[in-house]
This record gives C-alpha cells, structure tokens and sequence, in this order.
C-alpha cells in the first residue's frame, strides 16, 4: 500500500535538483517529509522565502558536491543510510550538515566514530 | 534462438526510465516477464491504473536510487543476481523490496547473511 | 599502418549502440569482424533480417547491461580481455553468451575457473 | 544563518565549468572567496583579462582533468579536503598546483607524505 | 606565467573527441605538443590526410576504449602517469600504443613490470 501509494499520483510535484551540474529527479515529498525541521526541507516548502534558482531545464541549482549528496537522498527516499565501500563518510557528513538533516547528521558520526581507532587524526579516510 | 528473439522484435515496446535522474532503456516484457507478480510489472502492465508519471522525453519517473537498481534490472534481463566488489547489498535489498520483486528479495537475504558474521550489527557494510 | 587503417576512413559505417540507456559510439567493422560468427556480428552485417530497432537519435537499442558490455566491446575493437579490479567476471560471461562471442566467453570461463577455490560456489564474486 | 546566505540569492552569479568535457556548476563566490589568490579565483574575478573561452551551452572550457578537479572544487565549497579511496593524491595535487591553490596544495602535500613510507619512490599511488 | 598561457587564448583551437561515445573537451594544443611523433599528433596536425570524421556535434569520433584513455589524455596536458587503484594497467598501455604514444607506452612497460611478480602470466591484473 506504501508503495502504490508512492508512486500512483498522490504526489505530483517532481522536480529536478542540479547539484553542483549533476541532475536529480526526485518528488518535493521525499524532501520535506522525512526530516521536515531540514534546510532542505524549508527551502522546497518555502520556496519564495528562500528564492531558489532555477538552471535552463527548470532544475533547482545547488553549489553542492553531488556525489556526497546521493546516499543523503537515498536516506530521504527510504530512511536507510546505506553507503558503498570507499566512499568517504566526512563528505556525506558534511552535506547532511550543510542541508541541515540532522538525525542522519548524528547517525553518521556514531559511524565515523567506530569506523575510527581514536588515534587516528587523520583528514581524510 | 532465445537471443534471436530478444532482439528481432518480438516485443516492440521500448521505454526508458527515469530512476532519480538516471535513464534506463529496456522492454516492457523485461519488466513484467521476470517477477509477474512484482509491483514493478504491475506498474508496467496496468498503467492506467498506476498513473505513472513521465518526465517531458517521455521516460517514466520512479523516485528511487539509480545505482542500485541496476542489477535489479539486470536480473530481470536475464535471471542473474550479479554483484560489483564495493556494493552495498543493503541498497539493492532495499531497492528489490520497494519493487515488489520477492524471488529477489530472497536471494539477497541469503546471500547478506552468509556475507556478515553475526555478531556485526552495523548499518552499513 | 594498422592504426592508419583504423582511423583514415577505411571504414565509413559509425554507429551508436543504445545499450540499456547508456550510449557506445563504434564502427560496424569493429562489431562484424573479430568474431564473425557471433550474434553481435550477425545482428549487424543482416539488419533487416534482425529487424534492430533504433531509439530517437538513431541509436540502436538493445536491452543489456551497458557496464558489463563495456570490456566486451573493447575485446572487439583490439583482442584484449581488460577488466578493472572489482568488476564481477560472471556479469561480463553472462552478456560475451547472450551476444555469442563463443572464443570470449571461453576465455572468461579459465578466468574465473583460476579465480575461484573449488568449494566456493557463492552466486556472486 | 550561513546556510541561508549561501543558498537564498546573496550570489546570483550562477556559471558552468566545462573541465575536459564534464560539466561542473557552481557559483562565482565558490570560485574566488575561497583561495582569493589563487590562479582560479583570478580568472573568474578579471574575466576580461583572462580571455575564458565558453562553448555553446555558455561553460567555460578548462582543458583539465574532471576527476582530480572535483574534490578541489568541493574544497572551494565548504574548506575540507575530502577524497575517497581509491583517488591517486598526486592527480589532485597536479590539479591543486595548476589552479594555483596553494594552502590545498600543501595540505595535500602533507597527506601525501604520510602515506608513503620514504623509500616508496614509485610514480602512481 | 605557463598556466597562463594555457588558459589565455594562446591557443584558440578546442575541439572534442568522441571516443567510444563519451566526449573528451581538449585543445589541439594539447593533442600535438607533448609527444609530436605520436599518431594522435600526426591525426589532429595532418586533419586532411587522416580524414578523421565528425560526429553530429562536430566531436572527432575515435573508436576506442574511453576509459583507458583518459589518463592519456591527462598524461598530453601535464606530463604525469596518474592512474587511480583498480584500473587495469594493460588497458592504458593498449590505448597508448594504439595512439602511437611512446614514451607513455614505455613508462607504463616499467610500471606494469615492477607491479607483477615474474611468475604471474595471468590475462588480467
């Protein structure tokens, strides 16, 4: 029933996000429902507050790294944080940060933290 | 013989999907032959009922991940469940539920449990 | 002056393969020479037998997995099996079969008969 | 507050970087706030000087590596250097240096140094 | 002062290449400077002779692996060998040979000598 009802016309609001030149379709629900107290959730339910720009195919302009933002969409479609081997997790966290997702911002630092020995100081993984 | 007829024109029904801003181009008989009873052939069989949406190239928009519903696609091309080193299984596990493909679903929970020892816990592999 | 050969208009005949949404730019001698006997060979010297069909931009659609197909086009283009670390053998054998480059699949088949113990029989790599 | 400022309008400057044939958006601020001295931030702060070349879709063309360019622009976009694993160092640094960014420059220096052991003279990663 | 010269209008020739289906952005410049006695020189230096042929946009269609041949491509603009973990070094060095690049060609011999144990003759690394 969640399913059908996810994709047999209860939204009809897609957009396309383009991310730093990548393009994303997803739907407005999937980004203001799951965490609605996000940036990223005011900025598509208040859209003339927040005067999101628009590129030449209509697609939402974001300055923002695409790669790290996919799992962060995944997250908000399903509410699973999956991540491929290699990927490095400070970079899906610095975009939780910067879209304001908060609780899968605090997910993601109990990951590091146990993905870590705590000497290691290292910049990148 | 069964090559020949994949592609000689037996079906004639192309489509391509959108998946979160990725296209795929396959069949309709790829769709529904595999899993009949999946939510996804249901989908493409009865689309007056699904009201499913295309974007303006005429390609089908599904709000899910692009990344892991390639082997979900490519197992319904030719019955394989067929993996890359680095992919998270949970992704596809996730994608293959979404979609309704049960034989699917099934097989990868196999295959996640023989993959973790069962004292590790963690979200992401 | 075999590379002079290839590039100096010798063969006139480029074509696009839309392969499952991804596109493959190649000449019609790369697919029919190598193995001549292959169905990817036949689909191409006999089209109208074949009855290939062709997207908007006139790429010809076939209904596979672009990424497995990629070392096999580059096995036609220069008699190399090349494959990245990580990329799952099994998906490459299953589309060298469905396009029946017999001496490649052969190939594959001592490649990953050498890659794997005898008791492992896990689905994927 | 930072957030906000950043996505809500304060640049309006909005531009395309066509780097070896990948398309990159981003903003002018990005560009030159950052690194101010850098190569980079001069050619988008004196255009006019610099001669940058656009084709057709209006990007500007950079005849350089897109997938060493990507994490120096993510750098730009919020200051941490985050790479994944896999990414040879010295393709960033090469980009780092020739885009005159040189506080990244040397911080990748540094990681570079830490992950070889001295005698490990060898040219890739 | 040489970065820039290369971004100036010192060279005013950009063109495109379409290998394989993906599209490179580079300069003439580029493609004839750093190993002039190369066939890829002597194709964009000699463009009647070689006849080479344009696709729809204009992009010079080469029938090869584009994977492989971006590190040459990098290689043609600065002069270093960067290879990221996991590509398969046997498919550069085709790619260099095939493009006539020599010295390229023969880096890679030592590279790919010194990474493999002489016992090993496996097809694949």
């Amino acid at each position: 029933a969640k399913a059908h009802a996810d994709t047999s016309g209860s939204h009809t609001d897609w957009l396309t996000l383009n991310i730093g030149g990548r393009l994303f379709t997803t739907t407005r629900s999937t980004l203001v429902t799951k965490e609605p107290e996000s940036m990223l959730a005011h900025m598509f339910r208040e859209k003339d507050v927040w005067g999101n720009k628009q590129d030449e195919r209509g697609a939402y302009l974001i300055d923002r790294s695409p790669e790290y933002f996919e799992p962060i969409l995944n997250y908000l479609r399903h509410g699973q944080l999956i991540l491929n081997d290699g990927i490095n997790l400070l970079g899906v966290l610095e975009e939780a940060r910067f879209f304001g997702i908060e609780q899968l911002a605090e997910q993601l630092e109990v990951v590091i933290k146990n993905s870590h020995p705590p000497e290691d100081h290292s910049p990148i993984s």
